[in-house]
């Protein structure tokens, strides 16, 4: 392929410059698990550590995708690049469902300050919190401001992926009634902002209501940030404004005081110790697979007479670092 | 609490005797991550092996609970002892969409030969695909016969759960139109049996002929399987003594291969192999993490000097095994 003989600094320069066609080359290589994606990132790391990162979470039929792109066409308004990370569980058994939400996003496709990128669930050497981590660097490196991460919230992966995210925003809409209090563990969890869009429809006052009050029995956080709950039309880009204003707000607390960085310190460690244990993991089976005793656990394994948890603890203790 | 007080090796017993209550208390265990499941494990470990896995797989609408309730109340006609372990997508945030669908199940909960357990979708210390196969090995040791997995089919936590499965079964439904092509690749690679429920919807047949035309594109199975298409009316029973002849078909045919022993011990080498690399995790950190080389390299990585992927690398190359 002519892609790959061409010089990977080149490449690397012309996703610095913001080219949207090199850079979705690089996030194919990257969800490929193609080890060339990484020496590229490699090369990238300097650039990044830049952008904004803001998840969006909410349930399908929460006007979601719609509040995205509203958001995007404030955010540029104000002249900054945005960039969008959509996961989404369109997997071969669910079905496409948001492709259309996706469409919808089109209006922004010729501007060339803004990217989106659509992720499947599944399908990821290496893990989908992995891939959308390094889709979200290589995002950084080409320069956008502002990089959201639109999830649905389910799993566990989704969950982590919530969490690179700077500030992590939770839409809920009216009329939920009982799933809130499902949602309630969740939300405050992992929400910085809460949003009821479809906020004119009625009972919308009734969940920011309960929103709100469910606030109130959330322990003080540590950072001594107060989770606000804003209401929105997305559709009629009702509170939209207001809403990236509080963005900008989050953004500001955060590097004022000091957990922005503290933040990004925290996924590089966890990604560096996870890199750590996958290249030890080859290096330790290479070195023990010819011992003789691994031979006979793996021998009693096979015949049930060892259960895996008892054979992985015999096995270990054997270790010497 | 007195329950952790009282004799191990006697709730082991409890346990393997079939009692619901002392099964449903280790799979809490379990699910909390508490060290005290995995010795209970170890010691249930001989007297698991012997349950036929079935995994259901569909989307929300296949009406794929009722098809669970019809195939238990199948099942017990001849005898023998089913348990479900339902993956529900019921995090925080998408809402408990599934809650009705289980209560349709209740009419199976004073069957002493019917165990239904459902599983959320988060907040499983050492991911959910762990705990779902810690389960089944759970009610395995309890003797139920025919452990049914039943989940959504989002996300890759759920596609490596339904390999965990001896035979997988997924469902589709009239009309489901361009979704099936979205969901072909995934039906083609986890499938041993397709069921249409809601066959006496219009456009059954035309489903079912898109399945069969799928079907000859796939290419031959090592194994030999021919994988067929069922029609199911699952609210009526229709279809139901069918589809499970033709899980003991599937059944036999993996007996008779040698597959369904084969892939009993590729569960529990993995199995074994992931214990052993977080066995192996703590002991290499601790080992390094006073080392001068470990502590220049995170100050670097904290300063942003090094990318964690190179990082990683050159504290590998110091591992000796």
């Amino acid at each position: 392929m002519n892609y790959k003989d061409c010089d990977m600094k080149n490449r690397v320069q012309r996703i610095i410059r913001g080219n949207q066609l090199a850079g979705a080359r690089l996030i194919r290589l990257l969800e490929e698990g193609d080890p060339q994606g990484i020496e590229m990132l490699k090369l990238l790391y300097p650039n990044t550590g830049k952008g904004y990162i803001v998840g969006i979470t909410g349930p399908p039929g929460s006007g979601k995708s719609t509040l995205v792109n509203s958001i995007i066409g404030e955010f540029r308004q104000s002249g900054m690049k945005v960039a969008v990370v959509a996961i989404d569980p369109s997997s071969p058994i669910s079905g496409g469902a948001l492709l259309g939400d996706r469409i919808r996003m089109r209006c922004h496709s010729v501007d060339d300050g803004v990217f989106i990128r659509s992720m499947a669930t599944r399908g990821h050497l290496g893990g989908l919190s992995r891939t959308a981590r390094e889709t979200v660097l290589v995002l950084d490196a080409m320069g956008y401001e502002v990089i959201i991460i639109e999830t649905v919230g389910v799993g566990q992966d989704e969950v982590e992926i919530a969490q690179f995210a700077h500030t992590s925003a939770v839409v809920s809409l009216p009329g939920m009634g009982d799933e809130i209090q499902v949602m309630k563990a969740g939300l405050l969890e992992i929400g910085d902002i809460l949003i009821v869009n479809k906020a004119d429809q009625p009972g919308a006052d009734d969940i920011v209501a309960e929103l709100q009050l469910m606030l109130t029995m959330k322990p003080t956080s540590d950072s001594g940030w107060q989770t606000p709950v804003l209401k929105t039309v997305a559709v009629k880009n009702q509170g939209i404004p207001e809403l990236v204003d509080m963005f900008q707000r989050h953004r500001r607390f955060l590097i004022d005081t000091g957990i922005f960085s503290e933040h990004s310190f925290k996924w590089e460690f966890l990604f560096f110790k996870k890199r750590v244990m996958e290249l030890a993991a080859d290096k330790i089976f290479d070195a023990i697979s010819d011992s003789s005793a691994y031979q006979v656990i793996i021998e009693d394994l096979k015949n049930r007479k060892i259960d895996p948890y008892t054979a992985a603890e015999q096995l270990s203790v054997r270790f010497k670092f």
